[in-house]
C-alpha cells in the first residue's frame, strides 16, 4: 500500500510553498500519496492549526503520517518533533500544534528531529517545512528508522484544552473555532449537556442573544440562531442558512452559556 | 486501474472538511485517486455547484465517480442520491445539485442512499459529506453493489436550465455564472446566435453598455467589453485583460441581450 | 514509476478550471500523479507565475513535467511551448512564464506546440489549458515523442531578471514578490551582500524605515522590521510575527537599499 501523508499548514494557496513541500516529499518517497488536510490555518495561529489536526487526523487510515507546519517560531531554538503513536505518525514543530491530537493518542515515542543528514542542507531559517519536516516525513514514509531521527524527547509543549465551567447551574464554555460557514464551535460536548439534567436547553451569548439547542440547523426558521452538536462532537452556535460569525459577531474565545430553558425563563423574571 | 473520485463542495479551503472527506474515502478505498473538482462553490449555492459539475464532469475519464456536497438542507429530510449513468457515477444530496449534469447523461439507475451500514455511524446532523457521501463513494469505488445502497428513486429534484428568449428579433438571455476572472457566462450558445442570421452581432447590457461578439478577448482594445463563446460552449461577457464583473457590475441572473449590429444601429435612430 | 505532473495557474480555486485540467490529464494519462504547484497566481500576472515556477520547480524529482497556464494572451497568436531540459519538462504559453525557470536549466529542446492532433478539438479561444496544454502534457507524460509536438522554436519570450545595482557603496535592489505572510522577497542575494564587505548591514526602504539583516525573524522584537535571506535564496524584508507588506506597504517593484550599518550611521550625520 502507498504511504499516506497529510499536510496541514498556514501557507495558504497563493504561493508555491505547499507545492514545494510536495516536491520534496515525492523526491524522497516517490510512492507517497500526499493529501491536503488544510492549508488555511491563519498565519502563525498555532491553536487553530492544532484544532484542525485534532478534528481531522483520526478520519484517515491507520498508518497515516500527519505533517503539520504552523511554525511562527521558525528559525528560533524551538525543537522539531517526530511522534509515533499506536495508530499514526506526526511530524511538526514543538510549539503545541501537535499536542491536541496527541492528547487523544496512545503515544509510543516522541523524538526531537536532530539528525541533519535527514534534512535538506543548508536548512533555511524561514522554511523548515521544506528543509526539515518534508524530508523527515519522506524518510519515515519510506520506512526509515524512527530512532535515527533524534533522541527521545523528555517533554514537549502542550496546549491546554479549556473545559467548560458549571456556574450557578448553567454551563459556561467558549468558542474554540469559527469555520468557513460562520459556525462557532464551542468546547461544550454532549457529556456536559447531560449535566444540565435533560429537557430543552438554550444557548445564550454575551449581549443576550439566545437560541435553542436542536438536532439540526433546520429546526429553527431561516436566519434564526440555533445550537447543534456538530461534526466535531461539540456544540456549534449557528444561524440557519446564515453565518453566526457575521450575524452574532462571534470569535474564538467568546464565552457561551448554556442553561435549561426553565432556568432561562426564571432568569427573565 | 485506480478508481477516480472527484469532489465538488462548498467547504472552501480554510478548514479541515475537505481533508476529512479524503481521509474517509481513503480509509474505505485505499486505492482511490481523489481529485478536487472545486471546493469554491459559495456556501449553500446549489445552482453554482450544479453549474460547476455540469461544466467539468465530462472531461474526466469514463468510470469516474463524482461526489458533490453542496448541502444547505443537511440534517433535514432531503434524500441522498447515488446515480449511475452510462459513463459516470454521481453521489450527492437530492437538492438539484446533480441535476444539470444528469440532464446530459444517459441514466441507468438513481438510488436513494438508505443503507445505514454503508455510512459512518452515528451520522452527524451537520456533516453528511463525511458520514454518508464519502463512505458510500468509497464503497462504490471499491466495486460495491449499487443495489445495496438503497431503493430506486422514482423522482428527484431537478433545477431548471433557463433558455434564452427571442424578443423582437434579438436574443434575451442571462448571466448564469461569474468566474474568477470576472467573465460572465450566459445561457446563450452558438445555436442561439445562428438564429440571428449571421453577420456581426453585439451584446448589450442593462444600462446600455455594449460590445461585439468576437472570436477571442484580444479582438478589442485592453479594457474594452467583448463577448466570446467560451470554454463551456456559451457566450461569455468579458473585458479584455480586465474583469467584466467588476467593470460592468455583472452578477448571476442579470439579463444579456444579443442583437445584430445592424439592428443595433437601427435602435440608435 | 508514475509520471509526475505539476500545475501552476492563475485559475484560483473558486471555479472548476483546475479540476478540468486534471480530468483531461488523467483521461490522457491515467497513471499520472498531478500535483498543484500553485493556482494562486494573480490573474494574468506572468511575472508572478514565472517567479513561482522558478522558486519551486527544482524541488521536484527529476523527470517531473511542469505545466504552467498563466495566459493573458489566450486565443491570440502567441505560441505555445513544450520544453525539455536535462532534468525536467515544461509546457506553457510563450509569454515568458517559463523563462525564469528555463534560465536556470540546461535546455535540450524547445518546441512550438503545433500538432492539432494532440489537442482537444475544437480548441477553445479561452481555455487552452484544457484544450492544448493538458492534453499535450498527458501525451508527453505517457511517453509520447517530443518531435511530434511541433517544430523546434528558434526563439522565445524571455523575462528579464533585474540585477541589483551598486550605488555609492550601497546595494539598490527591488521587491520581486510579496508572499502570503507579507514577506517581501527581493533580488538581493548573499553574493551581493558580500560585496558590501562583511559586518552588520541594514535594509532601508523608501520613506526611511530600516531594519537589520539577521539570521532569522526572531532576531528583532515582535513587530519590528528585519531582513533575512529566505528560502528562495534572496533577502526578504519581513516584520517579526507580522506582515511587512501591510505594515510597510511594500509591493512588487518597490526599491530596497542595503547599506553597511556604519555607512548607515554616517548617513545620519
Amino acid at each position: 500500500m502507498r504511504s499516506l501523508i497529510t499536510l496541514t499548514t498556514d501557507f495558504g494557496h497563493d504561493d508555491w510553498f505547499v507545492g514545494t513541500l510536495k516536491g520534496v516529499i515525492l523526491a524522497g518517497c516517490p510512492d507517497a500519496q500526499v493529501v491536503d488536510l488544510t492549508h488555511g490555518v491563519p498565519p502563525g495561529d498555532v491553536w487553530a492549526g492544532a484544532f484542525a489536526v485534532r478534528a481531522a487526523y483520526a478520519w484517515f487510515p491507520q498508518g497515516t503520517l500527519h505533517v503539520v507546519v504552523v511554525d511562527p517560531g521558525v528559525g528560533s531554538s524551538r525543537a522539531a518533533l517526530a511522534v509515533r503513536t499506536r495508530r499514526y505518525g506526526f511530524v511538526g514543530p514543538d510549539n503545541g500544534v501537535l499536542s491536541l491530537a496527541l492528547a487523544q493518542e496512545e503515544i509510543r515515542e516522541i523524538r526531537r528531529i536532530e539528525n541533519g543528514q535527514l534534512c535538506r542542507q543548508p536548512v533555511s531559517a524561514t522554511f523548515q517545512g521544506r528543509d526539515v519536516f518534508a524530508p523527515v516525513a519522506a524518510y519515515l514514509a519510506q520506512g526509515g528508522a524512527w530512532r535515527r531521527v533524534g533522541a527521545v524527547a523528555q517533554n514537549w509543549v502542550r496546549l491546554e484544552w479549556p473545559e467548560p465551567q458549571v456556574h450557578e447551574g448553567s454551563l459556561v464554555g467558549r468558542v474554540l473555532y469559527v469555520d468557513r460557514f460562520g459556525n462557532a464551535i464551542t468546547n461544550i460536548g454532549p457529556a456536559h449537556l447531560e449535566k444540565l439534567g435533560g429537557g430543552p436547553v438554550q444557548v445564550r451569548l454575551r449581549g443576550g442573544r439566545s437560541g435553542p439547542v436542536a438536532g439540526f440547523y433546520g429546526a429553527v426558521p431561516v436566519g434564526a440562531m440555533v445550537a447543534v452538536v456538530g461534526s466535531s462532537g461539540y456544540l456549534e452556535v449557528a444561524v440557519h442558512r446564515g453565518s453566526a460569525a457575521e450575524r452574532l459577531r462571534l470569535r474564538a474565545g467568546d464565552p457561551v452559556r448554556v442553561t435549561t430553558s426553565q432556568r432561562c425563563r426564571q432568569d427573565r423574571k
